[in-house]
Protein backbone atom coordinates (compact mmCIF):
# COMPACT_ATOMS: atom_id res chain seq x y z
CA UNK A 1 0.00 0.00 0.00
CA UNK A 2 1.28 3.39 -0.85
CA UNK A 3 0.10 5.68 1.27
CA UNK A 4 0.14 9.49 0.35
CA UNK A 5 0.07 11.76 3.29
CA UNK A 6 -1.04 15.48 3.41
CA UNK A 7 1.53 17.00 5.98
CA UNK A 8 -0.70 20.48 6.15
CA UNK A 9 0.90 23.97 6.19
CA UNK A 10 2.15 24.64 9.13
CA UNK A 11 4.74 22.10 10.95
CA UNK A 12 5.07 18.44 12.11
CA UNK A 13 1.82 19.37 14.84
CA UNK A 14 -0.38 19.73 11.44
CA UNK A 15 -0.45 16.07 10.22
CA UNK A 16 -3.53 14.27 11.14
CA UNK A 17 -4.78 11.23 13.69
CA UNK A 18 -5.35 9.35 10.19
CA UNK A 19 -1.97 10.29 8.23
CA UNK A 20 0.07 9.85 11.52
CA UNK A 21 -1.50 6.22 12.72
CA UNK A 22 -0.96 5.22 8.43
CA UNK A 23 2.88 6.75 9.10
CA UNK A 24 3.58 4.72 12.16
CA UNK A 25 3.02 1.46 10.48
CA UNK A 26 4.92 2.31 7.36
CA UNK A 27 8.12 0.53 6.55
CA UNK A 28 9.40 3.45 4.64
CA UNK A 29 8.68 7.00 4.84
CA UNK A 30 9.81 9.25 2.05
CA UNK A 31 8.69 13.08 1.97
CA UNK A 32 8.66 15.41 -1.31
CA UNK A 33 11.37 17.88 -1.16
CA UNK A 34 9.82 20.01 -4.22
CA UNK A 35 8.13 22.75 -1.86
CA UNK A 36 9.24 24.54 1.16
CA UNK A 37 10.42 22.16 3.70
CA UNK A 38 11.53 25.36 6.06
CA UNK A 39 9.14 25.61 8.53
CA UNK A 40 8.86 21.53 8.89
CA UNK A 41 12.72 22.51 10.56
CA UNK A 42 13.89 20.41 7.76
CA UNK A 43 16.51 22.51 6.52
CA UNK A 44 17.85 23.24 9.16
CA UNK A 45 17.97 20.36 11.82
CA UNK A 46 17.66 17.62 9.70
CA UNK A 47 14.24 16.16 9.69
CA UNK A 48 14.44 15.57 13.40
CA UNK A 49 11.12 17.31 14.43
CA UNK A 50 9.13 14.70 11.92
CA UNK A 51 11.64 12.03 13.25
CA UNK A 52 11.12 12.47 16.37
CA UNK A 53 7.23 12.76 16.20
CA UNK A 54 7.29 9.38 14.08
CA UNK A 55 9.83 7.75 16.06
CA UNK A 56 11.50 6.69 12.52
CA UNK A 57 13.91 8.07 9.60
CA UNK A 58 12.21 9.55 7.21
CA UNK A 59 13.68 10.12 3.48
CA UNK A 60 13.89 12.92 1.84
CA UNK A 61 13.12 12.65 -2.23
CA UNK A 62 14.19 15.47 -4.40
CA UNK A 63 12.64 15.51 -7.59
CA UNK A 64 14.94 13.48 -9.59
CA UNK A 65 14.09 10.82 -7.21
CA UNK A 66 10.29 11.20 -7.65
CA UNK A 67 10.38 11.66 -11.36
CA UNK A 68 13.27 8.76 -11.71
CA UNK A 69 13.00 6.55 -8.61
CA UNK A 70 9.34 6.27 -7.82
CA UNK A 71 9.29 2.81 -9.64
CA UNK A 72 11.83 1.25 -6.66
CA UNK A 73 9.62 3.17 -4.22
CA UNK A 74 6.31 1.75 -5.53
CA UNK A 75 7.77 -1.93 -5.83
CA UNK A 76 8.61 -1.21 -1.71
CA UNK A 77 4.82 -0.21 -1.62
CA UNK A 78 4.31 -3.83 -3.47
CA UNK A 79 5.09 -5.53 -0.42
CA UNK A 80 4.72 -3.24 2.38
CA UNK A 81 3.26 -0.29 3.80
CA UNK A 82 4.94 3.16 2.31
CA UNK A 83 4.14 6.66 3.30
CA UNK A 84 4.98 9.35 0.86
CA UNK A 85 4.85 12.80 2.90
CA UNK A 86 3.57 16.15 1.15
CA UNK A 87 3.58 19.70 2.16
CA UNK A 88 0.54 20.81 2.19
CA UNK A 89 -2.59 18.84 0.43
CA UNK A 90 -1.62 15.86 -1.73
CA UNK A 91 -3.22 17.49 -4.69
CA UNK A 92 -2.90 20.91 -3.91
CA UNK A 93 -0.64 23.09 -5.08
CA UNK A 94 1.36 20.31 -6.94
CA UNK A 95 0.55 17.25 -8.47
CA UNK A 96 1.39 14.07 -7.63
CA UNK A 97 -1.16 12.78 -10.12
CA UNK A 98 1.42 11.43 -11.90
CA UNK A 99 2.89 8.94 -9.06
CA UNK A 100 -0.97 7.92 -8.55
CA UNK A 101 -1.17 6.74 -11.88
CA UNK A 102 2.15 4.40 -12.03
CA UNK A 103 1.23 3.26 -8.87
CA UNK A 104 -2.13 1.57 -10.45
CA UNK A 105 -0.92 0.82 -13.62
CA UNK A 106 1.26 -1.66 -11.46
CA UNK A 107 -1.48 -2.68 -9.28
CA UNK A 108 -0.19 -0.88 -6.21
CA UNK A 109 -3.01 0.20 -3.94
CA UNK A 110 -3.08 4.14 -3.17
CA UNK A 111 -4.55 5.70 0.18
CA UNK A 112 -4.38 9.71 0.40
CA UNK A 113 -4.99 11.07 3.65
CA UNK A 114 -6.29 14.67 2.81
CA UNK A 115 -5.02 18.43 4.84
CA UNK A 116 -5.35 21.55 3.84
CA UNK A 117 -3.76 23.29 1.15
CA UNK A 118 -2.79 27.10 0.19
CA UNK A 119 -5.80 26.51 -2.09
CA UNK A 120 -8.29 26.41 0.50
CA UNK A 121 -6.27 27.75 3.98
CA UNK A 122 -6.67 31.03 1.74
CA UNK A 123 -10.34 31.52 2.86
CA UNK A 124 -9.13 32.51 5.98
CA UNK A 125 -8.73 36.33 4.34
CA UNK A 126 -12.57 36.20 4.45
CA UNK A 127 -12.86 36.41 0.69
CA UNK A 128 -15.26 33.56 -0.15
CA UNK A 129 -13.60 30.39 -1.61
CA UNK A 130 -16.64 29.57 -4.05
CA UNK A 131 -15.93 33.01 -5.70
CA UNK A 132 -12.11 32.21 -7.10
CA UNK A 133 -11.04 31.82 -10.57
CA UNK A 134 -8.17 29.89 -11.90
CA UNK A 135 -5.17 30.34 -10.62
CA UNK A 136 -2.17 31.71 -12.05
CA UNK A 137 1.74 30.80 -11.49
CA UNK A 138 3.91 33.80 -11.91
CA UNK A 139 6.93 32.38 -13.16
CA UNK A 140 11.07 34.14 -12.37
CA UNK A 141 11.28 36.51 -15.75
CA UNK A 142 15.33 36.93 -16.73
CA UNK A 143 16.96 38.97 -19.04
CA UNK A 144 15.62 36.91 -22.28
CA UNK A 145 12.47 35.31 -20.66
CA UNK A 146 9.39 37.58 -19.26
CA UNK A 147 6.47 35.53 -20.36
CA UNK A 148 2.92 37.09 -19.95
CA UNK A 149 0.45 34.07 -21.01
CA UNK A 150 -1.13 34.76 -17.28
CA UNK A 151 -1.69 38.11 -18.26
CA UNK A 152 -4.59 37.15 -20.36
CA UNK A 153 -6.43 34.45 -18.00
CA UNK A 154 -6.07 37.36 -14.72
CA UNK A 155 -7.66 39.94 -17.41
CA UNK A 156 -10.59 37.13 -18.05
CA UNK A 157 -10.71 36.49 -13.85
CA UNK A 158 -11.45 40.61 -13.81
CA UNK A 159 -13.86 40.64 -16.44
CA UNK A 160 -15.72 38.20 -15.12
CA UNK A 161 -15.16 39.52 -11.46
CA UNK A 162 -13.87 37.19 -9.45
CA UNK A 163 -10.72 36.88 -7.95
CA UNK A 164 -7.39 35.55 -9.17
CA UNK A 165 -4.93 33.32 -6.75
CA UNK A 166 -1.45 33.68 -7.32
CA UNK A 167 0.64 31.14 -5.36
CA UNK A 168 4.31 32.27 -6.36
CA UNK A 169 6.28 29.43 -6.57
CA UNK A 170 9.72 28.59 -7.08
CA UNK A 171 10.74 29.13 -10.97
CA UNK A 172 10.34 25.58 -12.36
CA UNK A 173 13.47 24.44 -14.31
CA UNK A 174 12.26 22.10 -17.48
CA UNK A 175 14.63 19.86 -19.82
CA UNK A 176 17.47 20.25 -17.48
CA UNK A 177 19.25 17.92 -14.96
CA UNK A 178 20.86 20.54 -13.12
CA UNK A 179 18.35 22.22 -10.47
CA UNK A 180 18.86 25.39 -9.67
CA UNK A 181 18.79 26.08 -5.49
CA UNK A 182 15.41 27.01 -5.27
CA UNK A 183 14.10 30.59 -5.33
CA UNK A 184 10.95 31.40 -3.86
CA UNK A 185 8.77 34.20 -5.65
CA UNK A 186 8.10 37.06 -3.21
CA UNK A 187 4.82 39.33 -3.28
CA UNK A 188 7.28 42.32 -4.08
CA UNK A 189 8.98 40.39 -7.07
CA UNK A 190 5.32 39.07 -8.06
CA UNK A 191 3.57 42.76 -8.19
CA UNK A 192 6.48 44.32 -10.22
CA UNK A 193 6.56 41.51 -13.04
CA UNK A 194 2.77 41.91 -12.26
CA UNK A 195 2.60 45.91 -13.49
CA UNK A 196 5.39 45.07 -16.23
CA UNK A 197 3.20 43.15 -18.01
CA UNK A 198 0.12 45.93 -17.63
CA UNK A 199 2.28 47.98 -19.09
CA UNK A 200 3.33 46.16 -21.75
CA UNK A 201 -0.46 44.77 -22.45
CA UNK A 202 -1.93 47.68 -21.79
CA UNK A 203 -5.42 46.32 -21.41
CA UNK A 204 -6.17 47.44 -17.90
CA UNK A 205 -6.49 44.15 -16.19
CA UNK A 206 -5.04 45.80 -12.99
CA UNK A 207 -3.17 48.69 -12.02
CA UNK A 208 -1.16 49.77 -9.34
CA UNK A 209 -4.56 50.89 -7.45
CA UNK A 210 -6.03 47.09 -7.25
CA UNK A 211 -6.74 46.09 -4.28
CA UNK A 212 -5.18 42.91 -3.04
CA UNK A 213 -4.15 40.53 -0.54
CA UNK A 214 -1.09 39.12 -0.27
CA UNK A 215 -0.25 36.37 2.50
CA UNK A 216 3.18 34.53 3.74
CA UNK A 217 3.49 31.04 5.16
CA UNK A 218 -0.47 30.80 5.47
CA UNK A 219 -1.14 28.35 7.84
CA UNK A 220 2.13 28.76 10.23
CA UNK A 221 2.57 30.64 13.66
CA UNK A 222 4.17 32.94 11.93
CA UNK A 223 1.78 33.71 9.16
CA UNK A 224 1.51 37.27 7.95
CA UNK A 225 -2.04 38.68 6.18
CA UNK A 226 -2.20 42.30 4.73
CA UNK A 227 -4.38 43.62 2.43
CA UNK A 228 -4.26 46.61 0.45
CA UNK A 229 -3.34 48.52 -3.14
CA UNK A 230 -0.71 46.31 -5.30
CA UNK A 231 1.78 49.74 -4.24
CA UNK A 232 0.82 49.52 -0.92
CA UNK A 233 1.60 46.01 -0.90
CA UNK A 234 5.18 46.49 -2.45
CA UNK A 235 6.02 48.41 0.75
CA UNK A 236 4.79 45.60 3.39
CA UNK A 237 8.15 42.99 3.88
CA UNK A 238 6.26 39.95 4.26
CA UNK A 239 9.94 37.80 5.14
CA UNK A 240 10.19 34.27 4.76
CA UNK A 241 8.55 32.20 2.12
CA UNK A 242 6.11 31.31 1.09
CA UNK A 243 4.20 34.19 -1.01
CA UNK A 244 1.12 34.32 -2.04
CA UNK A 245 -1.46 36.77 -3.75
CA UNK A 246 -5.21 37.29 -4.04
CA UNK A 247 -5.98 39.53 -6.69
CA UNK A 248 -9.56 41.38 -5.27
CA UNK A 249 -12.75 41.68 -7.30
CA UNK A 250 -16.12 43.29 -6.36
CA UNK A 251 -16.58 41.96 -2.75
CA UNK A 252 -19.73 41.29 -0.44
CA UNK A 253 -20.27 43.68 2.63
CA UNK A 254 -18.97 40.93 4.82
CA UNK A 255 -15.86 40.27 2.88
CA UNK A 256 -15.30 43.86 2.84
CA UNK A 257 -15.20 44.13 6.24
CA UNK A 258 -13.35 41.31 7.11
CA UNK A 259 -10.25 42.49 4.89
CA UNK A 260 -10.36 45.64 6.45
CA UNK A 261 -8.97 43.94 9.79
CA UNK A 262 -5.76 42.89 7.36
CA UNK A 263 -5.60 46.78 5.83
CA UNK A 264 -1.92 47.66 5.35
CA UNK A 265 -0.96 49.73 8.56
CA UNK A 266 -0.11 53.23 7.68
CA UNK B 1 -9.30 32.95 22.75
CA UNK B 2 -11.65 31.30 19.95
CA UNK B 3 -10.42 28.58 18.17
CA UNK B 4 -12.05 27.86 14.83
CA UNK B 5 -11.28 24.16 14.41
CA UNK B 6 -11.39 22.31 10.84
CA UNK B 7 -12.27 18.45 11.71
CA UNK B 8 -11.60 17.41 8.02
CA UNK B 9 -14.04 15.28 5.38
CA UNK B 10 -13.89 11.90 7.29
CA UNK B 11 -14.29 10.96 10.76
CA UNK B 12 -12.41 11.97 14.35
CA UNK B 13 -9.39 11.38 13.25
CA UNK B 14 -9.10 13.41 10.39
CA UNK B 15 -8.55 16.14 13.10
CA UNK B 16 -4.91 17.65 12.95
CA UNK B 17 -2.32 17.20 16.19
CA UNK B 18 -2.63 20.85 16.26
CA UNK B 19 -6.55 21.19 16.60
CA UNK B 20 -6.63 18.13 19.12
CA UNK B 21 -4.23 20.14 21.40
CA UNK B 22 -6.44 23.18 20.91
CA UNK B 23 -9.65 21.31 21.45
CA UNK B 24 -8.18 19.59 25.18
CA UNK B 25 -6.95 22.35 26.46
CA UNK B 26 -10.68 24.70 25.81
CA UNK B 27 -12.99 24.81 28.65
CA UNK B 28 -15.95 25.17 25.99
CA UNK B 29 -16.45 23.13 22.83
CA UNK B 30 -19.05 23.98 20.33
CA UNK B 31 -19.67 21.71 16.98
CA UNK B 32 -21.56 23.38 13.94
CA UNK B 33 -24.61 20.97 13.23
CA UNK B 34 -25.04 23.26 9.41
CA UNK B 35 -23.02 20.70 7.00
CA UNK B 36 -23.41 16.61 7.36
CA UNK B 37 -22.25 15.52 10.86
CA UNK B 38 -23.21 11.99 9.96
CA UNK B 39 -19.86 10.41 9.14
CA UNK B 40 -18.57 12.01 12.61
CA UNK B 41 -21.44 9.62 14.13
CA UNK B 42 -23.02 12.59 15.90
CA UNK B 43 -25.94 11.79 14.61
CA UNK B 44 -26.73 7.54 15.48
CA UNK B 45 -24.66 7.47 18.91
CA UNK B 46 -24.78 11.42 20.45
CA UNK B 47 -21.23 12.24 19.93
CA UNK B 48 -19.31 9.79 21.61
CA UNK B 49 -16.69 9.28 18.90
CA UNK B 50 -15.85 13.22 19.29
CA UNK B 51 -16.46 13.04 22.98
CA UNK B 52 -14.47 10.25 23.75
CA UNK B 53 -11.11 11.43 22.01
CA UNK B 54 -11.53 14.99 23.58
CA UNK B 55 -12.30 13.72 26.66
CA UNK B 56 -14.70 16.25 27.17
CA UNK B 57 -18.64 17.18 26.09
CA UNK B 58 -19.27 18.96 22.67
CA UNK B 59 -22.23 21.14 22.52
CA UNK B 60 -23.53 21.01 18.76
CA UNK B 61 -24.48 24.51 17.81
CA UNK B 62 -27.37 24.71 15.27
CA UNK B 63 -27.73 26.99 12.48
CA UNK B 64 -30.10 29.59 15.22
CA UNK B 65 -27.73 29.40 17.97
CA UNK B 66 -24.40 30.03 16.10
CA UNK B 67 -26.37 33.06 14.15
CA UNK B 68 -28.14 34.42 17.19
CA UNK B 69 -26.10 33.35 20.30
CA UNK B 70 -23.17 33.82 18.66
CA UNK B 71 -22.74 36.62 21.27
CA UNK B 72 -22.38 34.56 24.52
CA UNK B 73 -20.13 32.29 22.89
CA UNK B 74 -17.82 34.92 21.98
CA UNK B 75 -18.05 36.17 25.54
CA UNK B 76 -16.85 33.02 26.93
CA UNK B 77 -14.21 33.37 24.54
CA UNK B 78 -12.74 36.65 26.14
CA UNK B 79 -12.30 35.04 29.36
CA UNK B 80 -11.22 31.46 28.52
CA UNK B 81 -10.62 29.14 25.74
CA UNK B 82 -13.46 28.44 23.61
CA UNK B 83 -13.36 25.92 20.37
CA UNK B 84 -16.09 25.97 17.80
CA UNK B 85 -15.31 22.98 15.36
CA UNK B 86 -16.36 22.93 11.89
CA UNK B 87 -16.62 19.78 9.24
CA UNK B 88 -14.00 20.37 6.48
CA UNK B 89 -12.02 23.48 6.46
CA UNK B 90 -13.49 26.72 8.53
CA UNK B 91 -13.57 28.46 5.39
CA UNK B 92 -14.04 25.77 2.47
CA UNK B 93 -17.55 25.67 1.67
CA UNK B 94 -19.27 27.27 4.54
CA UNK B 95 -17.50 30.25 5.37
CA UNK B 96 -17.22 31.64 8.89
CA UNK B 97 -16.25 34.86 7.97
CA UNK B 98 -19.06 36.43 10.14
CA UNK B 99 -18.54 35.16 12.94
CA UNK B 100 -14.06 36.38 12.67
CA UNK B 101 -15.57 39.61 12.14
CA UNK B 102 -18.13 39.71 15.27
CA UNK B 103 -15.09 38.24 17.37
CA UNK B 104 -12.52 40.68 15.99
CA UNK B 105 -14.85 43.64 16.17
CA UNK B 106 -14.90 42.72 20.35
CA UNK B 107 -11.13 42.76 20.87
CA UNK B 108 -11.71 38.41 21.01
CA UNK B 109 -8.46 36.85 19.90
CA UNK B 110 -9.07 34.50 16.95
CA UNK B 111 -7.01 31.03 16.15
CA UNK B 112 -7.82 29.08 13.06
CA UNK B 113 -6.60 25.72 12.65
CA UNK B 114 -6.99 24.16 9.20
CA UNK B 115 -8.11 20.95 7.60
CA UNK B 116 -9.19 19.57 4.26
CA UNK B 117 -12.07 20.85 2.57
CA UNK B 118 -13.94 19.49 -0.56
CA UNK B 119 -12.66 22.61 -2.26
CA UNK B 120 -8.84 21.01 -2.22
CA UNK B 121 -10.04 17.16 -1.78
CA UNK B 122 -11.65 17.43 -4.88
CA UNK B 123 -7.92 17.07 -6.57
CA UNK B 124 -7.94 13.54 -5.99
CA UNK B 125 -9.96 12.82 -8.92
CA UNK B 126 -6.59 13.87 -10.75
CA UNK B 127 -7.78 17.19 -12.26
CA UNK B 128 -5.26 19.88 -11.77
CA UNK B 129 -6.80 22.76 -8.94
CA UNK B 130 -5.42 25.03 -10.67
CA UNK B 131 -7.68 25.28 -13.25
CA UNK B 132 -11.01 24.97 -12.07
CA UNK B 133 -13.37 27.83 -12.04
CA UNK B 134 -15.75 29.30 -9.98
CA UNK B 135 -17.83 26.86 -7.77
CA UNK B 136 -21.74 26.64 -8.76
CA UNK B 137 -24.19 25.84 -5.90
CA UNK B 138 -27.35 24.06 -7.13
CA UNK B 139 -30.47 25.09 -4.76
CA UNK B 140 -33.70 22.37 -4.94
CA UNK B 141 -36.26 23.14 -7.36
CA UNK B 142 -39.77 23.51 -6.05
CA UNK B 143 -42.68 23.67 -7.89
CA UNK B 144 -42.67 27.73 -8.49
CA UNK B 145 -38.73 28.07 -7.61
CA UNK B 146 -36.78 26.65 -10.60
CA UNK B 147 -33.68 29.34 -10.64
CA UNK B 148 -30.84 28.96 -13.47
CA UNK B 149 -29.03 31.88 -12.51
CA UNK B 150 -25.55 29.28 -12.02
CA UNK B 151 -26.33 28.11 -15.90
CA UNK B 152 -24.82 31.52 -17.11
CA UNK B 153 -21.72 30.59 -14.78
CA UNK B 154 -21.31 26.95 -15.87
CA UNK B 155 -21.52 28.55 -19.61
CA UNK B 156 -19.00 31.06 -19.08
CA UNK B 157 -16.83 28.66 -17.40
CA UNK B 158 -17.26 25.89 -20.23
CA UNK B 159 -16.57 28.93 -22.52
CA UNK B 160 -13.29 29.37 -20.75
CA UNK B 161 -12.75 25.46 -20.56
CA UNK B 162 -12.38 25.56 -17.02
CA UNK B 163 -14.01 22.99 -14.95
CA UNK B 164 -16.64 23.31 -12.35
CA UNK B 165 -17.07 22.34 -8.95
CA UNK B 166 -20.72 21.97 -8.22
CA UNK B 167 -21.04 21.23 -4.10
CA UNK B 168 -24.66 20.11 -3.65
CA UNK B 169 -25.24 20.86 -0.63
CA UNK B 170 -28.82 21.18 1.29
CA UNK B 171 -30.87 23.81 -0.08
CA UNK B 172 -30.88 26.74 2.18
CA UNK B 173 -34.09 28.37 3.94
CA UNK B 174 -33.59 32.45 4.18
CA UNK B 175 -35.67 34.37 6.02
CA UNK B 176 -38.19 32.35 8.46
CA UNK B 177 -37.09 30.59 11.54
CA UNK B 178 -38.34 26.83 10.92
CA UNK B 179 -36.47 24.92 9.57
CA UNK B 180 -37.06 21.96 7.02
CA UNK B 181 -35.01 19.10 7.98
CA UNK B 182 -31.98 18.82 6.01
CA UNK B 183 -31.83 17.50 2.61
CA UNK B 184 -29.10 16.77 1.05
CA UNK B 185 -28.66 17.06 -3.02
CA UNK B 186 -27.46 14.08 -4.60
CA UNK B 187 -25.15 13.79 -8.15
CA UNK B 188 -28.74 12.40 -10.07
CA UNK B 189 -31.03 15.52 -9.02
CA UNK B 190 -27.97 17.81 -9.42
CA UNK B 191 -27.88 16.57 -13.11
CA UNK B 192 -31.57 16.16 -13.83
CA UNK B 193 -31.61 19.87 -12.57
CA UNK B 194 -28.62 20.69 -14.74
CA UNK B 195 -30.20 19.22 -18.01
CA UNK B 196 -33.62 20.97 -17.14
CA UNK B 197 -32.19 24.63 -17.09
CA UNK B 198 -30.05 23.43 -20.45
CA UNK B 199 -33.24 22.48 -22.02
CA UNK B 200 -34.70 25.63 -21.16
CA UNK B 201 -31.89 27.88 -21.96
CA UNK B 202 -30.91 26.61 -24.51
CA UNK B 203 -26.64 27.70 -24.98
CA UNK B 204 -25.16 24.30 -25.01
CA UNK B 205 -23.21 24.98 -22.10
CA UNK B 206 -23.26 21.18 -21.72
CA UNK B 207 -25.16 17.96 -22.60
CA UNK B 208 -26.11 14.51 -21.42
CA UNK B 209 -22.64 13.62 -22.82
CA UNK B 210 -20.48 16.02 -21.21
CA UNK B 211 -17.94 14.23 -18.94
CA UNK B 212 -18.16 14.91 -15.31
CA UNK B 213 -16.80 13.23 -12.21
CA UNK B 214 -18.95 12.50 -9.34
CA UNK B 215 -18.33 12.69 -5.96
CA UNK B 216 -19.47 11.28 -2.77
CA UNK B 217 -18.43 11.21 0.80
CA UNK B 218 -15.12 12.88 -0.50
CA UNK B 219 -12.84 12.13 2.14
CA UNK B 220 -14.54 9.43 4.16
CA UNK B 221 -13.14 5.31 4.06
CA UNK B 222 -16.11 4.38 1.97
CA UNK B 223 -15.61 7.68 -0.65
CA UNK B 224 -16.97 7.14 -3.92
CA UNK B 225 -15.23 8.89 -7.20
CA UNK B 226 -16.53 7.93 -10.62
CA UNK B 227 -16.06 9.41 -14.12
CA UNK B 228 -18.68 9.16 -17.11
CA UNK B 229 -20.58 11.61 -19.03
CA UNK B 230 -23.96 12.75 -17.18
CA UNK B 231 -26.40 10.35 -18.55
CA UNK B 232 -23.87 7.70 -17.33
CA UNK B 233 -23.79 9.32 -13.77
CA UNK B 234 -27.23 9.19 -13.62
CA UNK B 235 -27.00 5.90 -13.35
CA UNK B 236 -24.53 5.10 -10.23
CA UNK B 237 -25.72 4.67 -6.98
CA UNK B 238 -23.50 7.48 -5.29
CA UNK B 239 -25.27 6.52 -1.71
CA UNK B 240 -25.22 8.66 1.35
CA UNK B 241 -24.30 12.76 1.11
CA UNK B 242 -22.34 14.96 0.83
CA UNK B 243 -22.39 14.51 -3.11
CA UNK B 244 -20.48 16.62 -5.44
CA UNK B 245 -19.66 16.89 -9.23
CA UNK B 246 -17.41 18.79 -11.49
CA UNK B 247 -17.91 19.05 -14.85
CA UNK B 248 -14.64 18.69 -17.14
CA UNK B 249 -13.44 20.81 -19.71
CA UNK B 250 -10.32 19.87 -21.80
CA UNK B 251 -7.75 17.68 -20.27
CA UNK B 252 -4.18 17.20 -20.03
CA UNK B 253 -2.79 13.71 -21.11
CA UNK B 254 -2.19 12.59 -17.02
CA UNK B 255 -5.75 14.18 -16.23
CA UNK B 256 -7.49 12.15 -19.28
CA UNK B 257 -5.19 8.78 -17.69
CA UNK B 258 -6.52 9.43 -14.21
CA UNK B 259 -10.11 9.83 -15.22
CA UNK B 260 -9.67 6.87 -16.82
CA UNK B 261 -9.56 5.06 -13.64
CA UNK B 262 -12.28 6.14 -11.74
CA UNK B 263 -14.77 5.54 -15.01
CA UNK B 264 -18.00 4.06 -14.51
CA UNK B 265 -17.76 0.53 -15.16
CA UNK B 266 -20.35 -0.65 -17.74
Amino acid sequence: MLYIIGLGLGDEKDITLRGLEAVKKCENVYIEAYTSLLSFGISSDGLSNLEKLYGKPVIVADREMVEEKADSMLSQARDSDVAFLVVGDPFGATTHTDLVVRAKEIGVEVKVVHNASVMNAIGVCGLQLYRYGETISIPFFTETWRPDSFYEKIKRNRDLDIKVKEPSLESLCRGKKIYEPPRFMSIGTAIEQLLEVEQKCGQSAYSEDTLCVGFARLGSEDQIIVSGTMKKLQTVDFGDPLHCLAIVGETHPVEAEMLQFYAVNE
